[in-house]
């Protein structure tokens, strides 16, 4: 993924999507980070509850790497009550507990009832524990659920920035309609139809024939399908046709001079 | 996410998955970063070109935050041909092109593909560019697709780790059977039957009863509708009961005393 420039997306034109909130944060680094996973993904809402070092932070305005809008817009407070308190559905990101009744939830199925909460009007967040801890129990006691990334069980300690995009990458996808797979082509050109393919095939059948490829005649139609095979699978564009034919002549000419 | 110790895999211990190729990266941080994030996802094959700074490098080993075995058995190569030589299906992970005929895949769908060609001895590989300036022309002309992460058009600035970590987390998913939601109750305790809920919702009648809490009788019914649905809403444990049975009692005490 090249850095590429980027262009500001004014609050609102994307759907707000849940807030992400840092519980006492300990690195500017971290939080420039987040903030930087939250524009990719179309997140704005961030929120501080005690940052460690001072606020604003020269190292996280650094590692946002130009995600300067989220950066500005978020609000620090005191307490982690204060702020989720115009919320209604907050969860936790933590490991699965082991001492308390609490529905565990994937990020896949968060953002499912976020995106729905959302279109019923009821605001989402959730809440992401500081680096070295995590969440404590009393705010996990905060939230309606818990978030819980599917991850190798030998090695679940993630990077808050890295548990920030997860998040922020499926809320993204919920209504992203890009297709799974889809052939680019430059706006100069397009597919090669089927008669300028054809025009291909004989073209280099001709030359083979020429050059005496096909020495063995009975396995002539073979090695044609094999061939034709090969080339179909590559989806040529009509300039790619034109570019093989000037290839087939070439080489030819080299044998013929 | 808290950061956890965590048990080394042993490697082969999961599906080999996609080799991760770092072409030229700049930072050791974000080399790091990368081996925590695949270690996270259960990747194992890291191969680096040209980077850019020594190797073994120590901010590498520092961001890894305990994925050791990813750095120690990171292999180095001088080009890019040879790093993915072994590799029978590359993928490169960069921006749409707007100048090259090319299959353009999600990394949804790319893991899919990597999966079954796994299952069926195909390996794959995912190639990854510096920092700066993501792949070469050059580098994505050796793929057989390209790998683009769906993100916010304004913004697709992605970290390099981010973006390993999105195939990573995606390749994880493929296989994995985590539920997507799951009321996870403790060990000692089991979610409360319905008997168990029956008294404690005539406990607390009976003791509303008593307060003249439905002193306007006609509304009693529908009272005890809204109470019992809400409270059958919560899903309490049967530990849970017992506590909102103690509960009852004490501040009838109160009352009475």
């Amino acid at each position: 993924m090249a850095e590429t420039n980027f262009t500001l997306t004014p609050h609102g034109a994307l759907a707000a999507g849940p807030a992400i909130i840092l519980i006492e944060p300990q690195l500017g680094e971290n939080i420039g980070m987040a903030a930087r996973a939250m524009m990719n993904c179309g997140l704005t809402d961030m929120r501080l509850v005690n940052p460690r070092d001072e606020w604003p932070n020269r190292y996280a305005d650094a590692a946002a790497a130009g995600a300067t809008a989220i950066i500005d817009g978020a609000r620090v407070y005191d307490t982690t009550e204060a702020a989720i308190a115009d919320l209604q559905m907050v969860y936790a990101a933590t490991a699965r507990p082991r001492d308390m009744t609490t529905e565990v939830v994937t990020p896949c199925e968060a953002v499912v009832r976020m995106k729905k909460d959302e279109t019923g009007g009821v605001r989402s967040g959730v809440m992401f524990g500081k680096e070295a801890k995590g969440l404590t129990n009393d705010d996990v006691a905060l939230a309606n659920a818990i978030l819980t990334v599917p991850l190798n069980a030998a090695f679940t300690s993630l990077n808050l920035a890295q548990a920030v995009f997860v998040l922020g990458y499926e809320w993204f996808q919920v209504e992203d309609d890009t297709e799974d797979a889809v052939l680019a082509v430059p706006k100069e050109t397009r597919l090669a139809n089927k008669m300028e393919l054809q025009g291909l095939f004989c073209h280099l059948e001709t030359e083979l024939d020429d050059s005496g490829f096909f020495h063995v005649l009975e396995k002539k139609p073979t090695m044609v399908r094999n061939i034709r095979n090969v080339l179909q699978r590559a989806r040529f564009t009509e300039q790619e046709v034109r570019t093989f034919r000037g290839i087939i002549t070439s080489l030819a000419k080299k044998r013929k001079g």
